[in-house]
């Protein structure tokens, strides 16, 4: 099946709980890979980041929304429109910086950490990393140049698991210059 | 979310391409690690082993069906309930040996490997062993023993995916010995 193919129908979806498992799995494997949390963190963010350059083409392609006209609109397709068509869940969109340059998304599930917990020693762990490499690398794609970090976390023993973005920079389309 | 309150409700799901582009990494990440395919593959099988292990539970809570008299019909439940929950297709059952211990599950496409393609140098790969660890494990919980191996693969340029399985014994209920 070609992608385009692909694109024309609906998407595939995939049950919930071998997605956990799977992404389990991963920082597992990151976990004996590397020597400390930190280091699982920021290769967690960068694979998400490559996720997010490569997930971004197919989402506008779906998600039919138009250029966003300000970070607070960014901010509602990122909660009601990309979370719900990849992780089937809406974060609430919450505490807006007053220069409205940052935000959170307040989640009270997320389906990569169901199930799961941390295993002691790993208090620095921020475990769905990926979602913010993601992100990062998704709003690249269109000229954003964003922040994103956990400042809370469930499976930390926070009430809710809170992710912050802040808006860095527009990016100038950059010109195209060939492949590496 | 308790696993039970989770479980009388619909089992959420996530976007394909996500999961296809999560397992990607793992893969990867495992291709880093060991020295060889064949390592690799083992890895995987492992990881799929104890992911079936765990899954066995949720299924046999949402697949409300029963014990299987016969192989045909672990067959059937496999392909028809099991494939159709998790991955969302249903895999042909086919090419029976005579004595009705061995079949295999033909597939057309795969989530694992939508727009994958083998990296050079990898051709003893089999990328979506999970898949094959999986099934065993699940099916160990539900005694039998069971031999799971992949004979085909469109990632290798075959023209269909085809996984072999083939019976081996029952299992014995084993009298629980306590943890570990």
């Amino acid at each position: 099946m070609s992608r385009q193919a692909n694109r024309a129908g609906d998407p595939r979806k995939v049950n919930g709980e071998l997605f956990t498992l799977t992404y389990g799995a991963l920082v597992a494997q990151l976990i004996k890979d590397y020597e400390n949390d930190e280091q699982v963190n920021k290769q967690l963010d960068k694979m998400g980041y490559n996720m997010g350059v490569r997930l971004i083409e197919d989402f506008l392609a779906r998600a039919n929304t138009g250029r966003c006209n300000d970070f607070r609109e960014t901010a509602d397709v990122i909660a009601k429109v990309a979370f719900k068509l990849y992780l089937g869940l809406t974060p609430v969109v919450s505490n807006w910086s007053t220069t409205g340059d940052e935000f959170s998304l307040l989640l009270e599930s997320n389906p990569l950490t169901e199930f799961v917990e941390l295993p002691p020693g790993h208090s620095n762990l921020n475990y769905s990393n990926l979602l913010c490499g993601a992100l990062r690398g998704a709003l690249e794609m269109v000229q954003m140049d964003v922040d994103v970090r956990f400042v809370q976390d469930i499976l930390k023993g926070d009430n809710i698991t809170e992710i912050r973005l802040k808006f860095i920079k527009r990016l100038e389309d950059a010109v195209p210059v060939g492949e590496d």
